[in-house]
């Protein structure tokens, strides 16, 4: 548990905050208008998604018992008036969850304000805050998300397939793409590329066979991305690829960048999430891209991650100062009726 | 049953070829030096591939009744002398393949020349035939093969997401890509590929539902392939993937094409597999690509399909002619000891 910040709010008024991805479940407790959460749960079980989509019953039965200790340790008396569930494939597998949960939530909790947000939204209100503007959320893989508080423009987060184009998989894919030319003495291959990939995987030949009987492929795939960025000092291949992965980024930020983000200094592209951990070998690059496609815009890192999103969510929704717009699968509010917000 | 050709064969005497691939095994029968088959039996079902690899008793369990039904065919009182087994995954799932063919092959049918061919091989003596040369075999996949006769070299074939590049699965994932960039407003979008995926697959926010759960992404992929191809006349986007694919197979070909097979008019690519039944779309730019980076080289098709080329591997090793160089996984003759042939 981490305890840090004061709330100001109520005594023993509280939100709950949550954040379900790949490498797990996040629960924390804040006040209803103080910015640090009280304390956090950190559940390390990725929520099982089967044939219906992700699965309720398995994200409740981690969330309650964490909600109700962050009660507990809190004096026990307090009530939750608001909570905000971010959840990666809330878009295309969250039916289930939508169905399921607001219900589940308030029996279990009493709680009646529910906001079931995708976890680029939640990446969005962590990042950017309730505020016109653009994010990008990028790790395996990527997706860039603006509003100008009347609707969501989204681009890209179509998975390591149809895009993700310059996140974590892409450059690992290219890197590895390049290391096997090297291998088969193709043009376009990298030599340096080659020696890292027979370092990680072993001989090139077998690299297939590691790889393709595997479930995890884009995470296999986004765990060669840091070796393509250790190489772009001394390889022009190397560079390349972050080259190129910056431009892609910089095109899906600048199809979703609001004019209404604007500022007098331009507009604010907030970045957030651990493939810009990779630092100045991406984000050179992606900073001298972005402001060819976006003249104005400047790169800056988010002021908080997705649960802390989801927290601001809630503390939305409890003080009846959401902005963020609804949306039916981005961000669904149940018994609230959606403004018309379509997606584009 | 196909049935065509006249062997001028000793009576009696035959030789075997199988081809076992994605959309099943393929059996022929012909006489040691005749150059089509006398009769070839098609077994829809493709070849298991498990833990332990492909499984040697379900390709048995169809080649064997074949083999014996074509001998009835023509008289029953034949005898195999030699047999070719060219099949899909050899060089990385082939081990099962190499352990117990041999043996069940000898016992059930009395023949004990054999070789164990990868699919490329028989693509490539199929096309080629016994020459030094190149092929590029493409359909989903792409993989290019080329021999001066000592040794073989090989360029791709690495699956869709370490390479295949410029195969179908490339072709219709860079259409794909195409279409969401056109749907999210991202720079390099086009208009027609999204109408395109929206006529096949229906909204582009449900794509990633339809593919990722599948187990033949790669395929489904790959389908979307002609209508890249059908766009190409009109949309400079599906043009421009086009000649980036055309450029992927000129360096696989490059790669592996050896001085060796240089005639006064130059060299020759065979060019063999379904990928190019996509025909001047694709070709055009293949073309000219190939004419750039291997001056004098000039794509044809191949004489012969995968079938033919395992029969011509049998009848070699039938005359004591055959000409292409063995290797433990790409051409493999169970008794016959290697020479110093590794695969590049």
């Amino acid at each position: 548990m981490t305890s840090h910040g004061h709330a100001a709010a109520a005594p023993g008024a509280y939100v709950l905050g949550v954040d379900s991805g790949g490498s797990g479940l996040r629960v924390a407790l804040a006040g209803p208008d103080a910015a640090a959460p009280l304390g956090t749960v950190v559940c390390g079980e990725p929520v099982r998604t089967g044939a219906g989509g992700i699965e309720a019953a398995h994200l409740l039965e981690q969330a309650l018992p964490a909600a109700r200790e962050l009660l507990a340790r809190h004096g026990g008396g307090g009530r939750i008036t608001a909570a905000a569930v971010g959840a990666a494939g809330m878009t295309t597998l969250g039916d289930r969850l939508r169905a399921e949960l607001p219900a589940a939530l308030e029996e279990a909790l009493g709680v009646r304000r529910i906001a079931l947000a995708a976890d680029a939204v939640t990446a969005y209100a962590g990042a950017v805050g309730q505020r016109a503007g653009a994010v990008v959320a990028a790790g395996t893989g990527l997706i860039a998300l603006g509003t100008d508080l009347t609707r969501w423009r989204r681009a890209d987060g179509w998975g390591h397939l149809l895009g993700d184009s310059g996140g974590g998989a892409w450059i690992g894919r290219a890197g590895l793409d390049a290391a096997m030319r090297a291998h088969d003495g193709r043009r376009g291959g990298s030599a340096a590329l080659l020696e890292r990939l027979e370092a990680v995987f072993g001989p090139p030949p077998e690299l297939p066979g590691l790889l393709y009987p595997r479930a995890d492929r884009p995470a296999v795939l986004a765990s060669f991305a840091p070796e393509v960025a250790g190489c772009a000092a001394h390889d022009p291949v190397a560079e390349g690829i972050l080259r190129a992965a910056g431009t892609h980024i910089a095109e899906a930020a600048a199809a979703v960048c609001p004019e209404a983000a604007a500022d007098e200094e331009g507009y604010e592209v907030a970045l957030t999430g651990g493939l810009f951990r990779m630092g100045e070998p991406l984000l050179v690059p992606l900073r001298e891209e972005l402001a060819r496609l976006l003249p104005g815009a400047r790169a800056v890192p988010g002021s908080g991650d997705p649960l802390i999103g989801a927290l601001r969510i809630a503390q939305g929704l409890a003080t009846g100062g959401l902005r963020l717009p609804h949306h039916p699968t981005l961000l669904c509010l149940p018994g609230h009726r959606a403004g018309d917000l379509g997606e584009r």
